[in-house]
């Protein structure tokens, strides 16, 4: 090891699929690794790289200046280092639980009541990611104490985006990206029932649901242009047209038996644009219907 | 005009957006173009392009060997052309009009009771890229017929890509790419709607959003094979943690008082995996829970 940094140790504590790819990737860059867990057998893999298995949560911590937890929900996270709160005092704690905004602002203020540094972030990117060049790993809080770590959460890979000092900011980027993510997939689920029930292969679908992505990415782009700018021109489709398109494909579902109470959902808040006199506006003007309390459905 | 091989005259019927985007990139590829639409104001920049706009339906279909409907549905095709069904006798048409596989299959077999060539289409790009390179249409029925027409049909740009004889199975493709595209985009709405609240602007959160389209595309392919295996590994993403994730957004959203009516349905579809025993699968699983009957909701 002549010649290498000494490399900040650091404490996982939660090893689900993601808390032990994060273990794993600090391993990897070398840093004295300590790992804790509700089970223990899930450390067993990282111990055989050179993790330290601690008994306690609270032991856990104490053995490294910086702490990155990963666990199922904020609720866990207090559950779990709530009793290790003196602990934790003086030592940062880098919390890529996901969770809501409101969450992340309160467990950021009860750090603060305990003199911990904290750091809250979102992992964006599946848990085979981390350690390579494509994973994605937001970061708010402490512009100074993000500084401090990123030498170390260097080792989760690919990215690693500081999103301002509103600790809530990481998982307000999270719950929107998680939002597009699974309600495009489950339309994607959704469309390959509907195939399957017109005798359409999956992978005979797939190459033109992946056309599909191409065009969903820059629509998106016009989509956000649109909406910092408050105007929704129709031109290209209109709010109408698009309610006419999803009565097809709630139609065609339906005539299958096939629930299609997703895309239903999705053509009310459309004809509540419609009757709202906004028809020949586009899509993005939803963003700005659905912003807004309307009539009960 | 010497030495050019004479085009095949086409009638173009319906003048919104498509269709007009049509009619052009029919002149523009040399066809003697006839047109028609209910209002006839629309047709006057395409007869500045040399079109010729024909009094009623029945002396535009009697224009041209190869005619091609573009209207808002497949009951507007049938008053329209039901009245000018001698005329279309021994003549093709081609109909992209968007609606179910049911009413092309309904619309084929009328076709064949007239004596009328009918091929269903489905145009699967915006009308701006109609006779470019990015034009994407599907057609489906008698594939002689397909090839006979096919050089007229190039002038539309693109890939146009022929499905097989089932008249309903480019309608089929049509209905699951909306599917998959209107979902997706009230998902994109309800997030930027989602990130205002956060004090995030649509701009901001374009490119991480263009990050999750990458990944949707990835995840559609793996889907497929999946669904076409009917084995639905959990090993990335389990259905209860795509629930969990689901709950932060669903909270998020509401306490903004956004409606999350679309959310509130895709979770609900997990939630009955969930009970029915699939929880560690993968989300692709839903495929399978959509396509039969459950309890009602």
């Amino acid at each position: 090891m002549t010649g290498t940094p000494a490399r900040t140790p650091v404490t996982v504590i939660g090893l689900g699929p993601m808390g032990q790819a994060l273990a794993g990737a600090f391993l990897k860059a070398g840093h004295p690794t300590t790992v804790w867990n509700r089970s223990a057998g899930k450390a067993t893999g990282l111990v055989e790289q050179g993790a330290v298995l601690a008994p306690t949560a609270a032991e856990a911590v104490a053995a490294s200046p910086l702490v990155v937890a990963c666990v199922i929900d904020y609720d866990a996270v207090h559950a779990i280092l709530g009793p290790a709160a003196d602990a934790l005092r003086g030592r940062t704690l880098v919390n890529l639980t996901a969770d809501t905004p409101a969450k992340a602002r309160e467990t950021a203020a009860w750090a603060a009541g305990h003199g911990i540094g904290y750091l809250d972030g979102a992992i964006m990117t599946p848990a085979y990611s981390i350690g390579g060049p494509s994973a994605v790993v937001l970061y708010s809080g402490p512009e100074a104490l993000y500084a401090d770590h990123r030498p170390a959460l260097a080792a989760l890979g690919g990215s690693g985006v500081h999103l301002g000092t509103d600790p809530g900011r990481a998982a307000a980027h999270d719950v929107a990206l998680l939002d597009i993510f699974w309600t495009a997939m489950s339309g994607v689920a959704h469309a390959f029932a509907l195939a399957k029930a017109e005798d359409i292969a999956a992978k005979d679908l797939a190459p033109f649901a992946r056309g599909i992505g191409d065009l969903l990415a820059g629509t998106m782009s016009d989509y956000a242009e649109q909406v910092d700018a408050g105007a929704y021109p129709g031109h290209v489709s209109s709010i109408a047209s698009a309610a006419a398109g999803m009565d097809h494909v709630i139609e065609a579902a339906e005539h299958h038996g096939i629930d299609a109470a997703l895309l239903r959902a999705a053509r009310a808040t459309a004809r509540r644009a419609v009757e709202e006199g906004h028809g020949a506006d586009g899509y993005s003007r939803l963003t700005e219907v659905l912003g807004r309390p309307g009539a009960p459905a």
